[in-house]
């Protein structure tokens, strides 16, 4: 009974493209006896499972049909000390707001032999999707991803320095301070930088909106642009053909004014 | 003659194992007409292009036979001219210190359609398969990615912030400057800090040292660990197998010395 083969293999699905999974993600998926899949998970996805394959919906990020992380992972142990090979597949990767580590401790305390098999996360595919790179050489050597409220909800105390560096910064969750966001740069001198919102990127619906820190608001109002969004801000957000129409259609706009 | 089909496509090869490719990756190789691959992306990805493929190692990071990236843009657009889809791999992700819209930019200027398809970066994955998470729910809620100098060859101004934050800071081409960085972590009180140094990630060869900022400098020297690494400091380094070791070591050390 204890020789029998207890494993978990956590999967990083990707930012939502269902070709966007890794070959090893695919794989762990045909080998799979139970699928443990988030919500957002593109279903085609499950099609790579064997027909007998249990493929469960733990829908976290729903309020219909979820289950408590404490519930995944126990249910994680229920199948795995079954001998059954476990997959839990998460949106983006397992270790960038996935939990991962969470649901790695609580398997290996119970003996079973964890593999992670790492996803492309959207914090950064979302803005490369629209053509916003997180570097770009002579122009920045580095970038941030944080979230915009810390667990206290209110807006996060490492953006506070975050806004000192030259860094772009990509804030998750961040459409409702967005006012905050936009008055913490200008309030360091940078009303001009390029900044972008993109709403549910790499999707079908995705909206995207760029213009600089000081005339964001005013566009975002117009368009209506709705969560979950990522914001991007810094230098780089030029680079993105948003940004470049933006500042297109704002030139033209000041001409026919001038004349 | 201005008909023909001018494509590139920006391929990530994602962080060393051929299997951490996207699904969508392949299958733009499978399509090429013409690879340009960097030298440190495994060689067994170009198995899934057709026997008659053009495949050129413009091995960028190699002093024998390397292309400028000058060279190399050229390439791009010589060949995608000729109407040949021409794909661009690269390790990592193309927009993640890889030069991708410096290409893209180029090619487009010369009429030819851009595809990108991103890759993992090996900046989250490395860290990620040793067992560090970028986030931890409760510890963090973002994090940084930099190279340890800026353009000038000085230790980051960006990091002299970063240091300030909360968020784990994973450091690139750092191994060169990890007196100054440690030094840097230290003089904000930071000596009691988990870091972890990774040589050759994701590789048989694979080397990793963790300990505390005050400590690190010793574990180094001592087992001779070698660029190119990764550096990451921050309270997520917990959650990896080697501080937990190091942890469990240096306490049975100091044990021993009391008795």
């Amino acid at each position: 009974m204890e020789n029998i083969n207890k494993k978990l293999t956590l999967v990083g699905a990707g930012p939502g493209d269902p070709e966007l999974i890794t070959l090893k993600g695919a794989r762990a998926l045909e080998k799979a006896d139970v699928v443990l899949y988030d919500a957002l998970v593109d279903k085609r996805l499950l099609s790579y499972t064997q027909p007998g394959a249990l493929r469960i919906n733990v829908g976290k990020r729903r309020n219909n049909h979820s289950y408590s992380q404490t519930e995944i992972n126990k249910m994680i142990v229920y199948f795995a000390k079954k001998g059954r090979h476990v997959v839990r597949l998460k949106g983006g990767d397992p270790f960038v707001f996935g939990r991962g580590t969470e649901e790695s401790d609580y398997a290996q305390a119970h003996g079973i032999q964890v593999e992670t098999v790492p996803g492309i996360t959207s914090a950064i595919a979302v803005p490369g999707a629209v053509g916003i790179p997180m570097t770009r050489r002579g122009v920045n050597h580095g970038f941030a991803v944080i979230t915009a409220t810390g667990s206290n909800g209110r807006l996060s105390e490492d953006l506070l320095q975050l806004v000192k560096t030259n860094i772009p910064v990509v804030v998750l969750m961040g459409i409702h301070k967005i006012e905050e966001i936009t008055a913490l740069y200008t309030s360091h001198g940078k009303h001009g930088l390029p900044i972008a919102v993109i709403s549910k990127g790499t999707t079908k619906e995705e909206q995207v909106v760029a213009a600089t820190v000081e005339t964001l608001l005013q566009t975002v109002n117009k368009d209506n642009i709705e969560s979950p969004g990522i914001i991007v801000i810094g230098e780089t957000v030029k680079s993105g053909l948003h940004y470049r129409q933006w500042l297109t259609d704002r030139q033209q706009n000041l001409e026919y004014h001038e004349n």
